[in-house]
């Protein structure tokens, strides 16, 4: 499988940010613990702030993926233009928190992109992304 | 007169996205109605998934155009700072949503530009813009 | 083709009304407005400050009109009953506002009538009416 | 017993309405197949798209009735007016709706009539008005 | 002074609603009462339940009177419609509640007529017609 | 016909409770009332205050009964387990409130078994049943 | 007749606030207004800044008056125990307010104290406690 | 592992409700499916239609199981005795829901019990358990 | 006296809970306490975790105690079943929280059995109970 | 130990107050009732209307008390100060309110000040303060 | 410059707040810092607990003083007499809070007296109060 | 002292914007006069109407000044992403207003970029940036 991996404004800071909600590793720590626990997928790691580039990013993943990881960051809840790009394309799609979404501020309950993927994992910190991979595989 | 029109996020996907609320017709499509509808006019057509952009693209129009057409899709709902930037120019400005806003999801009923623009019209698909054409005439 | 156009409540006060808002014609200068801008069309036009009345005009235009606009002043916010005879209708239905109802107070925020017509048009006075004739043309 | 049956806005176009909430009878059909299931009891059948006629005529039904079964129509929702009116008046009183109100528009939630009658039944189409006289027997 | 004096939907019941609300005299009794304690000045009296029949009369009452008292019952509530003609028309105009409304169901406590009047009494009972009479004359 | 009559919590202390809202009845009064009118159907009547119980009954009733009627008591307010299990049986189903809920408090007014059901009749007292078994005839 | 006046907090300034909302007269000329439109009644005049202090007067005023006025300024909206005095005392008792609330801001909406008076009246600036002596005097 | 599965209301129904959302298998093909992909642990699965029951057995598994996934149905919604006895117990626990909550309705958007569980997994239907046991493995 | 006192879900895991909110004592603990500061009064102590149980626990208090004492735990927020119940009999009831609700979550604010009890206490841990039989020797 | 008792507004009225919510005896009776019960410890029985007293009075507390009784009247609602007085010291302070605050109005279940004391007790009339004294001697 | 500064409720406690929030000065060594700092203005400082006295010492400022510092502690969120207070004056005045409001409790988050001023500061603790003589000295 | 000074989307525009709300300065004049009232210091400004790009410039401050000043314009109300980015970096950080945003649009009320400062600053127009930098001093 091909799969692309996108990750939203503030998840290049990882390591760097609150350990308890986001864990300790790095944005680096996190891809090369994907490509070592799945040697046999191919992946492309995609990180911006901008919304729009995620926007441009996702429209063009249509041919190019058999599947698409994201976790949007702050975008979540607000984008409605990533959103409506997730509803476009056809390629199986998860969302991925890192932190437990559902104990947090009132402003991150509200989740925009959410309604326009198959399914979301959130409160695993990394093992978030492991666990889409392999329900991925089951999406085929 | 001279005219800029400038389409938000993802209506460069007119044509691949549910023609039943967007009709069937391309971005390009689009233009060319216009250009053949109204040859009397000059025309400027600006399109950007990014929020920022499309806020430098309205600071910019006050001496260059003579009226301004806006669709700003996603951003219709969320975008103080298009709303702000609206409000700074001072040319005739129209709002025009293709699909009939008034039937749709509820977080597309707050509509945070349409404050700072002359009126607004919904629902009548690419003939919307022709539309505001034919308005812009009227409001010289 | 033959239109039929409905004003609602206070309609009939024209001319009387802040100007600001309303414009500083008449609603005779509003007819005569139109007569002379679509001499090819046949008109009818109707006001009324009953709600029963506008609902029974409604539910009788069904195969004597190519095309409905209304303005329903007031009862926009409040009619389910025009609301309803609207959807029972089945020809092209445009709704037009002379004022730009986004700026106005919050009660005239909930727009029940504007969800059952073709679309709407707000902001540009008496132009709404002409820009709505020019899309019935359109809706042919 | 003498019975009254008011029907109010659009409720003239039963049969001409959706059928799925509506049912495919008319107005006719629906007071026909009273008299004939209730041959025993004396009916007036009353229509009005009118407010404040349905408002008179429940003033005017105390003293000539033996019982009032209402279908508001789209003025359940926003009639204090009739609300008052049915306060007013003594005999026994019965609202019915044709389709089942709780899983339509939010809107039609907000049941102002219904709090000055004895009771209501909802989503039994014409046999609503059925089991309403029914009822009336028993409330004698 | 000619004063007009508007009563709305369901108070031509007056004597045989609630008493403890209302009070216990009828309408003749209210416009009786007014005439003996008041014989310097000269009235017209009228009543609807029929919404848009109030909104005619006041737009008709500019020119031919000097004040204007309105007790719009369940309509002042929910009127767009009054409350814009009240608005359009220049006269001196107050607004009149027989019973305490601040005490009363929720629905009662959104005042759409309210803002478009000099000022309101509620509470007195028939005695506020009197002390809206003796304000006109203050107001001249 | 077959028919279940299914009565929730507290239901059981019918005759003990206000008896201006319940009436003065017993639960077996209730059920030999219906026995009388109705000789010609089989009743199982059903009583629990237990929130599971009852799921699991209407779980059981599809195969064995032709028609379902329920009273679920305080359950009708708060009870998505009750509500999902009538959504999944697919025999004609009834909801009755001995009350006229729309004048009692608040949390009251949220209805969600009411969704899952045909229609419902409330406000009639212990007619409400005959009523339902009524229109279950009326239904087959 | 012996009349209490009660002025809450900052009416001892009028004359130096917003003329078009209070009138341009002072206390002292209100007062002086009062004395003599109604020479054959006895007054005092109570002002003060300190909402418990506006407690204990109304506390006193039960055996000392046959009659009590009260402007609770902006304690009016917050005051619960103000509210709770004006309900223990049991002789006549009117709201007066200067300006016409109901076109205010929001946090003038919410009316404590008025829920415990025999009525009230706003909007008619000095002339309102003219009309509460008025209505004392209907009210004994 | 010892891993304890529990499945609140309807859940016994799977393969009976709507597959769209809800997949075709039964309760019994989806136990069978986590048995056969995962021998190597011991599982026992609970389901229970009583609020009660579930939190009884959540109280009891701290000692016995490494791991708890936990499907409660409708009471996931609404129960705080559920929430508050998985908030007592210690092991790691995952709640799990077949379908895709984000685009349900607005009932199904409040997660009580979510807020005591380590992260939760929606919209893979019968795949989202084989998902929850593969997290498990990674938090231990 | 003879008094029952009913403790509702995850009351059983005193003890086990966080002692901060519930104190460290198990439910023998509080038992015993009770039983030796009060030995001259008969206790019955019946806990559950099921909602329907302590419905109809409740509903046999009425002749066999003096006084009820409740802790209905996570059910006091949610349960109308219960508020229903205690409402229907008559001895004396007071309803107990170990902790301070009022500084808990938002969902621990609504408290609907509340309603249906003489008073209620909160905060005070163990000794809630005891004021509680303190309170109801006074109440007799 | 030594006590201190405030009473907020009105609470100086007790016994000219509505009985059947704050019972018939007055604010000497309920003090002399606290005496004769409690002869072993030391009061100070503290009345104000006015918020600001009350605030420096609690302020004062610190060091001359061993426990605090507070009843805000209605500052308990509103007032943000005493909450901040009543979290600054830090004695046991326990606050009562003699009638059952969770039925009556919407405004009084707003509780500002409840957020600073250890716990509360309601709807026990004179009792209350009996059972707080009772508390305070527990939390010793 | 002749400065005023006003402190509210609780503000004479500093010190023996919360260190966190308010800091560990004193209310005198706040003066003192403010005097060391600023030889060159005279300064008047008051401080009350009492809503009114505070609003007595604004309406006495005009004259007076050439700006205004207040920090109205917890009554700057329930207070509509002291912002109309403020409106009425008319030299500079500024709002400081010593603690960062926007991360504190939802009821401190309304803020009335702040829509009078010409503009605040919050969050820098004492220094707080220097940066305001430091913005009163550039709006000379 | 090393200062960032980030001005968000619009501020480009200073001078062209309504001059009662923003003041009459460009954003040139405003940088030159921090430059020649704190020559002591040095300055970076930058400005971008990209959301994400001042995400970046945050996330780089960190190493490079002693302090930040941030006026986010538009996006204060709205980016959780720039809120995050604030969040994560240690050095003091003040934002900044030049209008007084307490009395402006309901959706300038949430603001959320200001939960992650030290302190805010508003309604001072230019002079607010001083003050800023005033108390950045303070806080070294």
């Amino acid at each position: 499988m091909k799969i692309l991996i996108i990750n939203g404004p503030n998840l290049n800071m990882l390591g760097k940010r609150d350990p308890e909600k986001y864990g300790s590793f790095s944005l680096d720590d996190l891809q090369n613990n994907i490509l070592s626990e799945y040697p046999e997928h191919e992946f492309e790691f995609y990180q911006s702030n901008i919304e729009g580039e995620i926007v441009s990013k996702i429209q063009n993943s249509q041919d190019n993926f058999d599947g698409l990881i994201i976790n949007a960051g702050g975008y979540t809840h607000t984008s409605i233009a990533i959103k409506d790009a997730l509803e476009i394309i056809e390629i199986p799609k998860i969302e991925v928190h890192l932190s437990h979404l559902s104990n947090r501020e009132d402003f991150r309950q509200v989740m925009l992109t959410t309604k326009s993927v198959n399914g979301y994992i959130s409160g695993f910190k990394e093992n978030g992304y492991l666990a889409a991979i392999y329900l991925l595989q089951k999406l085929q």
